[in-house]
């Protein structure tokens, strides 16, 4: 990709102007939600959106030919091919807990629905973890370290993390339990740093459902290019979301997708 | 209590111990497990036994007149009164996965069965919860903060967090949902981190079952410091293990403990 390293340089301006908005209210006991649709509990925070806004002004003085497409503001058109696929923060539930599970997701998506680059950026931790355009590494409080997915575990050693039992319908449940009954270790609840882990080679699946373009845009730019596999439960493409299966492995990922089939 | 500032001194420098020694393993690929109990899935690491094994150190040249009970090496008495209950990797799973919601804990019991002082560290997220003996902060990356639980909060609108769905029998499980259905958010699978969190306001009820009592002597300490809540589901101490609810108020802890009990 021609401006390969601008975009990098602007992915990057956007993840610290995202930081810098989120920080002060995390942990804040002044915390203002209001629900989208209350019977999902689907909180929205302040954060949220002064995030989402902060990224967006990056993308209007550095890359104004770009679309956008994020979870608070919805659309906005481009003319290059690229559009930025923003959720600025993944794990609301686990943000308004406290607990630094959550994340800034950023995914640079082309015209013909492929994922180009991604971060999983998590600002309590300090944790950036990047991948696409040549990179696979993460930024953290220790340094740089390279992602690289784990391999050689098989379906009965793998650690499976999921955002089940929370999420999902009986019958997407079903085919999870099928998954989970067969692996060694099944872990809950850690949203977008499930994928994060996965590309530190520290876990082995994550399986989800219901989820949408923005949740797995950037996740899936980082486990691929850790050298993992993300799907959706056909085997088809996973970038618009939905039903998702990432794997540390393709072997690994074929064994899982068999049990999910049922 | 006499010794009150060498008994804090103590335990902060067994809890730097530990980290030292936790985490050069921590999210390394040369994590060594056996298991106590296979069945169980109770891995144990290198990690966890040089953790305790640093702790046992510091206690053995600073304070060998007090008892220590461990998870790795038991009992060791001691004639002040005092007993110093470690679990040097309270979650060893989400240790495996690379997940910080893993803690060291460090209780000190009396010889009445109270839980006088505790701290519950997270070596990775640098942070360090500490109740008791006049204290209830957090000291962390971005410098001390003052424990306080949420108050005013009802059932209806309470956050919820366990380690259910995996942990307890099925009575247990039921009472559990009992209070689930009618919280406001359940979260799962943060182990002792749940305990910090809620005395750090952000949640309001934790509710295990088949705890011991390295489990919850630190993170009972926290609680109470910060002005919640630790008793067994009978509403008696919590101080051995067992069936555990923390509360972030009394009357929230009334609340929970009726539906509890069905």
């Amino acid at each position: 990709m021609q401006d390969a390293q601008q975009i990098i340089d602007t992915a990057h301006e956007m993840a610290d102007a995202a930081r810098k908005a989120i920080l002060p209210l995390f942990r804040s006991s002044s915390i203002i939600t209001d629900n989208k649709r209350p019977e999902d509990f689907d909180p929205v925070t302040q954060a949220d959106r002064a995030a989402e806004a902060a990224m967006r002004d990056v993308l209007s003085r550095r890359r104004p030919q770009d679309g956008i497409f994020g979870e608070e503001f919805g659309r906005t058109d481009g003319d290059s091919g690229l559009t930025w696929i923003l959720d600025p923060i993944d794990g609301t539930r686990a943000f308004l807990c406290g607990a630094p599970s959550w994340g800034v997701l950023i995914g640079l998506g082309d015209d013909a629905g492929g994922i180009r680059y991604g971060l999983i950026d998590q600002p309590y931790l300090r944790e950036r973890f990047e991948g696409g355009l040549g990179r696979a590494r993460l930024v953290g409080p220790d340094g740089e370290r390279a992602l690289a997915t784990r391999q050689g575990v098989t379906l009965s050693g793998a650690t499976l993390m999921t955002t089940f039992p929370e999420i999902g319908s009986s019958a997407e449940a079903q085919a999870f339990r099928r998954v989970a009954d067969r692996v060694r270790l099944t872990r809950y609840g850690l949203d977008c740093y499930a994928y994060a882990l996965l590309a530190l080679g520290q876990v082995d699946l994550v399986i989800e459902a219901g989820l949408q373009q923005y949740d797995i845009a950037g996740p899936l730019a980082v486990v691929e290019a850790a050298g993992g596999i993300v799907t959706d439960w056909q085997g088809g493409s996973a970038a618009q979301g939905g039903q998702v299966i990432a794997a540390a492995s393709r072997d690994l990922h074929a064994q899982a997708l068999e049990m999910l089939r049922g």
